[in-house]
C-alpha cells in the first residue's frame, strides 16, 4: 500500500540540487520522509573528519523527527574504513527530538559514522494499542490489526523468527482480550517484530568522518629543550648525549613528550648574532630555524650535536624514561640549503637573479627562504619531498611534530601530507604552531592537526581566561581542535610574568595543566626566568640565537609544583582533556573556580586559581552539589590534591582564602560523603 | 609559473568526497588555496533558500581566507534564477578574515548568490612597495618588478585597457623614483590592473538559493473572523455579503490581512455539537474543520456563506479597503467529503471496512478523516488534487494560505507543493499553523514557508520573552522563520488573559505588534472577551461549533489601542520585522524594555511593557546611547507614539513608571538632540 523503499542517501536526496528549477514532483516522491539532522560531532557537513581518542567514549547525537505522531525508530552505525562491516548502537530519545548513541573504538585511524532512522509501525500500534486498553475502550478490531501485523511480518521473516511469529500469530484467537493484549505489548514481541520490520521510510544521513588518534593526541605534557643548551659551558656546543642526563629529572617532573627546535645544519649565510643581532660572530651558534647548509638539509642532523647514531640512542634512552621525542618541521631554508642549487624551481626568484627572501616591510629575514608551493617545478616533487622528509624521520622512531607556522603554507598542502603520512602511520601526531585570526585556527584542526598552539598566553582576566576555555569547549573548536596550553615558548616571554615572580608561574602552570588535557613548557620556565628584551614579549639573550646553559637547581624554582600537577593529572581523567569544564560561582573577579569532570561524574575537580600573584584573595563560593544530584545542604568529602589534606564540606556555599606566597591555587577533588 | 587556473567550484573541490581513501597529491592540487566559508544567509548549506523581502537589503557575509599574508579580492555574485546574467558587488574586510556586502533585488522570486576570491597580486605588491618607500628603503628592484606586472598585464587585456597599461608601462622609466612608486600606487593603476587581473588562485563558493518575497510575508497585521458570525442573530447564519459592513471598522483598527477559517461545506456525519459535544442539534452549524459534504469539498464554497460570486465581490470589496482576504488549507476530510467515494485509494481502512478517523487515544475525532499521502493510490493523484486546490482558490484571487497542522503532513509534499506553486505565483504567502517541537517549527520555514505561527502565547515572564524574542533573531531562526504573533485563535484563550482584564489584552496586544513585523488577533480579542472552559485554555461557547454574533462597540474594549499600535507599525520601519531588536538594562524584573532600529539607525524605537496588569511598576533604565554614538551625558528627543508628547531626555539613566490603569505600556521614538 505505501512506499517503504529505503531513500536514497546523500546530500541530493535531501532536497533539490537543482536549484534553479522548482523541485518536480517524481523527485519530490523520492525525498526521505524522516529528517535526520544537526548531527554531531561533524565538520563542515562531514567534510573533515571530526577528532576522537582511542578507548574513550564518542557521543553521537542528532535531530531525528518525522511528520505526524509514529513513533520512529534510530540507529547510530560505524566502522573503520578498512571494514566493509558495520557496528550497530540503538539510539535513545532525550525528548525534543534529539537522539544520542556512544560508542568508542580500539584501534586508532580513519572511522565512519552515520545515523538511519524508519517508522516503527509495531511500536507506534502498540503505544496506541496500551493506551486505548487502558482506557477501557474496545479493542477487537485493534487486536485484529495486530494480528495482521503479526503476519505480515512472518511472512516477510525466515527460519526461527519466522516460525515464532506465525506462533505468536496463530495463539491469540485462543486467548482471552487481555491476554491478547499483554501478548502483543510484551518486550519478546517487540524484539521479534523489530527483527522482521521492514523499516518503512528509512531514511539515512551522511557518512561522516571520524579521526581516532592516539591518547596523546589529547593528554601530554610537553617539554621544550634546545640540546645545544645541555651544557655547562656557553662556550661548548650541547650534544645529544648531553641531554641524556637532563631525561630523568624532565620524566620526574611529569613530562612525556621531549620537543627540540630545528636539529638540521644551521646556514651560515646573513647567520643571525646574540639577540637577533643582523650580524654573527664566527662562534656564534646561529639560530636552528635558519636551516640548511652544505652539511645538509631537513633529513641531516647538526653535526655538533652528533651523530645520526647519537639521535637514534636518545630516542630510545627517553622512550626507556616514558618520554617521546618530538621534532619541529620548518618549512623554510637557510640560504644555504642544499635544495637552492638542487632545486632552484622551488623557490622565487627576482629580476636581477637574487633569491626573495622572507620579509614583513620594512623588516627583512635574509636569513630565510620560503619554498613557492604552486610554482611549476614545484608540483609535485617539493610536495613529495617534504613529505618524504616526515618519513625520514618517522623512520627514525619520531611519530610527534610540531609544524612551525603552518598558517603560511598552502591548507590543500597539510590535508594532503597529513591525510598521506597517516594512511600509513596512523599514530604520527601533528601540533600546528600557528598564531593568527581565530579561522585558520580552527580550519587547521579541521583539515588534520591533532592539537594546536592557543591564544592561552594572552589570556590573563578571569573573563579572558572563562570566555576562551568555554568557547574551545563549543562546536566546532569541541570537535576539531585541540589545545595545547604552552606557558612560554622562545619566542613568547609573556607580559605577565615579567613582574608577577615565582607566585606568577605557579599561576600560569596551574592554568594550562588544570585547563588542557595538553600543556607545553619551554625550559627556564620552572626556574622562573623572565627577564625581557625591555618592553617586548620577548626573552633577552634568546636561546634562539646562543647557547644558554642552566642550573636546573637554582632556588626559587618550581619543579616540585610542576612534578605535583602532572602527577594529578595523570590521576584524575577529568583533567586528561580540555572538554568538560564548566564554571562556578565564586565571588572575587580575581578568582578563577571551575570543574572538570568525567561524563559519569566518577572524578569530579574543583580548581580555584587566583590571578593575583601579588595580594591574598578570599572568597565565598558554591560548591557544585547540584552536578553530583546533592540538595544545597548536602555534605561532601573534599581532598586537597596538592597537599595530601581531607575534610568535609557540609552545604553549598563555602568560603576560600588564597595567598600567592604560599600557593596561588586550589586543586580538590569532591565527591559526595555516603 | 604558478597554477592560476580557477579552482573548481562546489562540495567536491572543498575536499576529498571519498571519505575511505587518503586523499591523493593529484586531487590535493584541485583544492581551492583560499577558503569561503561561514556564509550567511545560508540554510542547511544552501539546500533550502534564505528568505528576503523584495526592495531590502540582503547582507551576505562570509569567512575568506588563505595561507600567508597576500591581499584578497572578494565578490558578491547574485542573479535571478530566471536569468543568466550575474551582479557583482565588491566585499569590504570588515576584520577577523569577516569580509561582507549588501544587494537588493526589486522583484519576489528565487534567487541565487555565491562568493568568489582570488589572491589580489597587484594590492599585495602595492602593500610592500608602500611601506618600503615609506621606510627608505631602495626599491630600484620592486619597480622593476611593479613594470613586469604592468606588462604581463598588458599581455592579458585587449582594446583600451591593454593600450593604457602599456602606456603606463612605457612611461614609468623616464620618470624619477618617487613619481614611479606614485604611478605605481594610485587608484586610476589599480583600478586598470583589477580589470586585467587573471585572478590567481580563484575560488567559488556554492551558489546559494535566496527566496524573496514580498513585504506582507514579513509584515502584516491579520485579523481573523468566522463570516458565519456576522450576523445580529445566533440563529441566522452569516455571509460573505454580511463581512461587507465589517470591513471599514477592521481596516481602521490598521489590519491588513483578513483571514477565514475554511469556507467549505461542513460535513454532517459525526458532526460536533456547542462546546465540542459529541452530537449536534438539528441546526447546529459545525465545526468549518471538518470540511465535505454532498454540497461539495475542498473547491466548493459552504452554500449557507453564499457563492462563488458573492466570494468574488468580497475579495474585491476587501482589497478596496486594504485587506487581503486569506484562506485557511486544512487537509482533512469529512466522512462525507466527496473524495471519500470518488477516491477511496487516498484514505487509510480497517480490516472491517470501516475508515480510520484520526485518533489521539483514547480520544477520538471521528468527523475528520485523515489522507494517506503515501497510499499507493494517491502517488501522485492526490499530491496533484492538493494543489489544484490552492490553484483554484490563487484563480480567485487569494494570494495568503493559513495552513492548518502542517506538521501532520509530510515535508516533501510541502517543499514540492510550496514550490510549484510559487514558480507560477511567486507573490503567494503561506502560513504554517504548526505547534510542536521546535526542529518542525524551523524546518517547515526551511523548506518554504513564508512565515509561521509560534510559542508567543505561552511566553509570558521576561525571561521567556527576552530570550524568545532574541532566539528568532539568531541563525537559523534568522534566516528561515518569519514569526507571527497571534495573540489568540480560535482554539488559544491564553490563560493569561483569563483574569488579566483589559490591561492584559494591551499587555498581550503590544508585545505582539511591538515584537514582530507579523502579528495576528482573532476577533473578540479587541473586546477583551475571554471566557475559557474552566481551568483550560479554550474559549467558553467556542465560535468553531456556533455561531457568535457580537457587539464590537462594546464598552472597554481596546480598539482605539490596537489602531494606534498598528498605525506606528505603518509609520516606523524598525517595527516592520521581528529582526533588529536589542534588548536594554531596566531595574525591574515586570518590565520588558527594548529597542528596535533601522539598520542605519534612522528609525529607532524604545518600547517599555510592564509584564503586570494589576500594579504599577517603575524602574530606572538606560537609554541605549552607544547605539546612537552619543557618550552618557548627551541629550536626545523623545517622542511618546502613543499621545503624542514630546521632550528632552539629559544622559543616559532614566526613570519610567507604568500604571496599567491607564495604558501599559510606552513606545518612544528616540533621536539625537541636535
Amino acid at each position: 500500500m505505501t512506499i517503504d523503499e529505503p531513500f536514497a542517501t546523500g546530500q541530493a536526496a535531501q532536497g533539490s540540487n537543482d536549484l534553479e528549477q522548482p523541485l518536480p514532483l517524481s523527485q519530490a516522491l523520492l525525498l526521505p520522509r524522516l529528517v535526520i539532522e544537526n548531527t554531531t560531532p561533524v565538520i563542515e557537513g562531514g567534510l573533515y573528519a571530526a577528532k576522537a581518542i582511542v578507548g574513550q567514549a564518542v557521543t553521537v547525537s542528532s535531530k531525528v523527527f518525522a511528520d505526524g505522531h509514529d513513533k520512529l525508530a534510530v540507529i547510530l552505525r560505524w566502522r573503520p574504513v578498512r571494514s566493509e562491516s558495520w557496528h550497530v548502537v540503538t539510539m535513545t530519545d532525550r525528548g525534543n527530538d534529539l537522539w544520542d548513541a556512544q560508542f568508542s573504538v580500539q584501534e586508532v585511524g580513519r572511522f565512519l559514522f552515520s545515523i538511519e532512522a524508519w517508522i516503527d509501525r509495531f511500536a507506534s500500534y502498540c503505544y496506541e494499542l496500551e493506551k486505548k486498553f487502558a482506557a477501557a475502550v474496545p479493542v477487537s478490531l485493534e487486536l485484529q490489526e495486530g494480528r495482521l501485523l503479526l503476519l505480515q511480518s512472518a511472512e516477510r521473516s525466515e527460519g526461527i523468527g519466522q516460525q515464532q511469529l506465525q506462533r505468536l500469530h496463530d495463539g491469540l484467537p485462543g486467548m482471552a482480550i487481555e491476554d491478547q493484549v499483554a501478548t502483543l505489548l510484551k518486550a519478546e514481541t517487540a524484539m521479534l517484530m523489530a527483527q522482521a520490520d521492514h523499516r518503512a521510510y528509512l531514511s539515512r544521513s551522511h557518512e561522516f568522518p571520524l579521526e581516532v588518534e592516539r591518547e596523546r593526541a589529547q593528554f601530554a605534557s610537553w617539554y621544550e629543550l634546545f640540546p645545544r643548551s645541555i651544557t655547562d659551558d656557553p662556550a661548548r656546543h650541547g650534544t645529544f648525549n648531553d641531554v641524556h642526563k637532563r631525561l630523568p629529572m624532565i620524566r620526574d617532573m611529569g613530562f612525556d613528550v621531549l620537543y627540540f627546535p630545528p636539529i638540521h645544519p644551521i646556514g651560515r649565510s646573513f647567520r643571525k648574532g646574540p639577540n637577533n643581532a643582523l650580524q654573527a660572530g664566527p662562534d656564534d651558534p646561529g639560530s636552528p630555524y635558519a636551516i640548511g647548509s652544505d652539511e645538509g638539509g631537513h633529513e641531516a642532523i647538526h653535526p655538533q650535536l652528533g651523530s645520526r647514531e647519537d639521535f637514534r640512542r636518545l630516542v630510545a634512552a627517553a622512550a626507556d624514561h616514558g618520554l617521546e621525542i618530538a621534532l619541529d618541521f620548518a618549512i623554510q631554508c637557510s640560504q644555504d640549503h642544499p635544495w637552492l642549487k638542487e632545486h632552484p624551481g622551488w623557490f622565487s626568484w627576482r629580476p636581477d637573479g637574487t633569491i626573495r627572501y622572507a620579509e614583513n616591510p620594512p623588516k627583512k629575514y635574509q636569513d630565510i627562504v620560503n619554498v613557492d608551493f604552486y610554482a611549476a617545478d614545484a608540483i609535485p616533487s617539493l610536495w613529495l619531498a617534504l613529505r618524504d622528509i616526515i618519513l625520514c624521520w618517522v623512520a627514525e622512531g619520531v611519530k610527534i611534530y610540531r609544524v612551525d607556522n603552518p598558517h603560511t603554507k598552502p591548507l590543500p598542502f597539510w590535508q594532503w601530507l597529513i591525510e598521506d603520512v597517516r594512511s600509513h602511520h596512523p599514530d604520527v601526531i601533528f601540533l600546528a604552531e600557528a598564531f593568527t585570526k581565530p579561522a585558520m585556527m580552527a580550519r587547521l584542526g579541521k583539515i588534520g592537526y591533532s592539537q594546536s598552539y592557543t591564544y592561552f598566553t594572552w589570556r590573563n582576566t578571569k573573563a579572558e581566561l572563562q570566555t576562551y576555555f568555554s568557547e574551545l569547549n563549543q562546536p566546532p573548536w569541541a570537535y576539531c581542535y585541540r589545545p595545547n596550553f604552552f606557558v612560554n615558548t622562545p619566542d613568547i616571554n609573556p607580559f605577565f610574568l615579567h613582574d608577577s615572580g615565582r607566585a606568577g608561574f605557579l599561576i600560569r602552570a596551574a592554568l594550562a595543566t588544570m585547563g588542557s588535557g595538553l600543556w607545553g613548557m619551554y625550559s627556564g620556565f620552572e626556574l622562573c626566568e623572565s627577564a625581557p628584551i625591555p618592553g617586548k614579549e620577548e626573552y633577552l639573550d634568546s636561546e634562539k640565537y646562543e647557547i644558554r646553559p642552566r642550573d636546573f637547581s637554582a632556588p626559587g624554582n618550581i619543579i616540585a609544583e610542576i612534578a605535583q600537577l602532572n602527577r594529578i593529572r595523570r590521576q584524575n581523567p577529568a583533567l586528561q582533556t580540555h572538554l568538560g569544564i564548566e564554571f562556578y560561582n565564586v565571588w572575587n573577579d580575581n578568582i578563577l573556580y571551575f570543574g572538570k569532570r568525567t561524563a559519569d561524574r566518577g572524578n569530579f575537580i574543583l580548581v580555584a586559581i587566583s590571578l593575583d600573584p601579588h595580594a591574598a584573595q578570599e572568597a565565598h563560593f558554591e560548591l557544585p552539589l547540584w552536578e553530583l544530584g546533592l540538595d544545597d545542604h548536602a555534605a561532601t568529602h573534599g581532598e586537597d590534591l596538592m597537599s595530601g589534606h581531607r575534610w568535609t564540606w557540609y552545604g553549598k556555599t563555602q568560603w576560600m582564602r588564597i595567598e600567592p606566597w604560599h600557593l596561588p591555587f586550589g586543586i580538590w577533588r569532591i565527591e559526595k560523603a555516603l
